[in-house]
């Protein structure tokens, strides 16, 4: 069996449930585009030999049954997309993750461990304000209250949807308790791997982050008859805010990093010296020390920089991520396939973005690598990985896989 | 005659049209509400025998006759209003000139030269994207070609609402040649005479400025997945440029002034490295080389900042204003008369916005006096002055009147 065609095969299969072109898969939870991919992994495991397991909620996954079948290892990755999506986040974990079943089964035969790879039904976000659906309901810490509230863009409400797709809440508590080790393989969303020219990112952890909205009310005054002595203008304190932060957070450096992506000014026009600001700081890194340390800077800057302009600053921690640690164990073997698929061209790093593993590294051993991402794009259309790098990405997986189920 | 009870009741009546309660008067070119007023003031400077004169366009006067009826000492300002506006702004500027020339007919009678207080049609801007229609049609150099083409926010277009109130384009090429003088009382629309507790700003001139509007392309990156050294961040770009040109701003000093007053992002969401943003920058200042001369500062940072960071710069210059100074015999006019009135307590300033005596300095000897602004406040409902400020003015412009028409 050839890894290269089977995925190739695979991929252009099932980046056509949500359309690719021209711009982009847009498959979200319980739509039918959703729906159609899930049943066509159900059909493909099937075709495949692979015993096909499925929770109510959606979550399906087909497993190669081991000698010993009360233990497994897992792989897989989300089959839902963000809005107008590329054709890799998510779906690559799962046919790769299938791909190297596939090519374990034909080349090793039956495995002492199940090996199982699992399509999650949510974790984007992108249709609900609720991510990690999938992953959460396979543990069982999914929180059904929430849910009922839901609607989408359009109005539909988060259960009809879940229901006339043909599935429901879970009705048993159990949780699997044959897990042995998760394993997710997903492409970078940055450049890092790409700029250094390695094939394979081995993750060292799941960052965490803190995402504030900050106000700063100061006075709007006319642009033309108020000298610069009188102003109190929350674009000039916010810039000093900035600056200040950015530079501090360079000083600390890697990993460490602070995005201030979301500006609105009031009045937010060209005549007059705003009075309001409202910005969003998200800030992020693998070591909760660190993260707490750098938070209380940011805080700090901005009530001191506000208290010295004559401005009423209002800091809303609006959400607090702890970072995640990936298995050791799990991360030595991902390390050593990739040393010997790769002939030592990979890189020991942390995931700057949320994934499924964070939820499944607080119950299994888990780990996660990365292939390259074109440009560092991604959630667009354009998300690209060179095919080589996808290949090797299968081998290191296939290798990982082998060392711990057979 | 009290000039005191004469202004409260013309303020009290005039503040009508337009409404000015709960948000403010609102008397817009053409309307109902500003024919309205217009035709109240045409019948105000006839019960009070002044002889009416008017254009086609809807600019009307009152003029108390003098000995020498070809000699015209000119004050007023504008009728209209911007939406929701103060019952300050233009309107005081009409009717203290009508008190002034009704005080000084009382008590001198009749003048050298005609003492005459013109209503200007149009100053604001706020219907219809044009401003200074009244005082550029009294001089006859306003572009009738242009306003053919403008709608309101309504889509009525500029002609048909000329028209429909009972007015036209107009006719005759002749520009009035007896002007001798113009003053323009106005309040200040600033802070600065209210901090400094002056009663009356003697103003030198008005300031010239520039307007830009700047682009910054960068590259959008996720906010997690993309190091600090491999960002393109166009709002810490944005940051330093506002900290070096507001810091070179406040060492070169009053007047000088700079406004970052409206700020876009792209994408503009908490979690990706911002890609682009276009921002306005607006500088005036009094003095026309001083305003050059910042102005190459501006441009030459933006691009300076662009290129350290491998940023791409658009900038465009929007507008481009220059100074207007006042007629050196008419601020002596104007200071004689507030230095007698106030007892000193006036200090001279320039104008930081924009007033119709910009326009009529190309022509004709032109001066300004201010009073207080509370709060600086203007363009507003809450836009006042106490009153014993307002009557101070009008003392002080009937002064002034009287030095040059008796």
């Amino acid at each position: 069996m050839d890894i290269r065609s089977t995925f190739i095969k695979l991929d252009e299969k099932f980046s056509r449930f949500g359309g690719l072109e021209p711009r982009g898969i847009t498959r979200l939870l319980y739509t039918d585009e959703w729906k159609a991919a899930v049943n066509a992994l159900i059909e493909e495991f099937d075709n495949n030999g692979l015993e096909v397991v499925q929770d109510s909620i959606g979550n399906v996954s087909g497993k190669l049954v081991g000698v010993n079948s009360d233990e497994t290892i897992l792989t897989g990755s989300h089959i839902d997309t963000v809005v107008e999506g590329g054709h890799l986040d998510g779906q690559y974990g799962i046919l790769a993750g299938l791909t190297a079943i596939l090519y374990l089964k034909e080349k090793y035969g039956q495995p002492k461990k199940n090996i199982e790879v699992l399509a999650l039904a949510e974790e984007e976000g992108s249709r609900f304000p609720i991510a990690f659906w999938g992953s959460k309901n396979f543990f069982n810490i999914q929180d059904n209250e929430i849910v009922k509230g839901l609607t989408d863009s359009e109005g539909v409400n988060f259960v009809d949807a879940m229901r006339q797709s043909g599935f429901d809440f879970r009705t048993d508590d159990s949780v699997r308790n044959d897990i042995k080790a998760w394993i997710e393989i997903h492409i970078e969303q940055g450049q890092v791997l790409e700029k250094e020219q390695k094939q394979i990112g081995v993750v060292t952890g799941i960052v965490g982050f803190k995402r504030y909205y900050i106000n700063l009310k100061g006075e709007a005054n006319h642009a033309g008859t108020t000298p610069m002595g009188y102003r109190k203008d929350v674009v000039v304190s916010f810039s000093e805010i900035v600056q200040r932060l950015n530079q501090k957070a360079k000083e600390i450096g890697d990993p460490l990093v602070i995005t201030f992506g979301k500006v609105n000014l009031v009045p937010n026009v060209t005549n007059v010296v705003p009075g309001e600001i409202e910005f969003s700081v998200d800030t992020r890194h693998i070591d909760e020390k660190e993260l707490n340390h750098f938070s209380k800077i940011v805080e700090d800057t901005i009530q001191e920089v506000a208290t010295k302009n004559g401005l009423e600053a209002t800091i809303t921690l609006h959400l607090d991520e702890q970072p995640t640690l990936m298995n050791e164990e799990i991360i030595k073997t991902i390390e050593d396939s990739a040393k010997e698929v790769t002939s030592g061209n990979y890189k020991f790093m942390v995931s700057g973005a949320g994934h499924d593993t964070q939820i499944f590294s607080q119950f299994v051993p888990s780990g996660m690598l990365f292939v390259s991402s074109i440009g560092g794009l991604s959630h667009n259309v354009e998300e690209d990985t060179d095919i080589e790098d996808l290949v090797k990405g299968i081998e290191v997986l296939a290798k990982a896989l082998y060392k711990l189920a057979y």
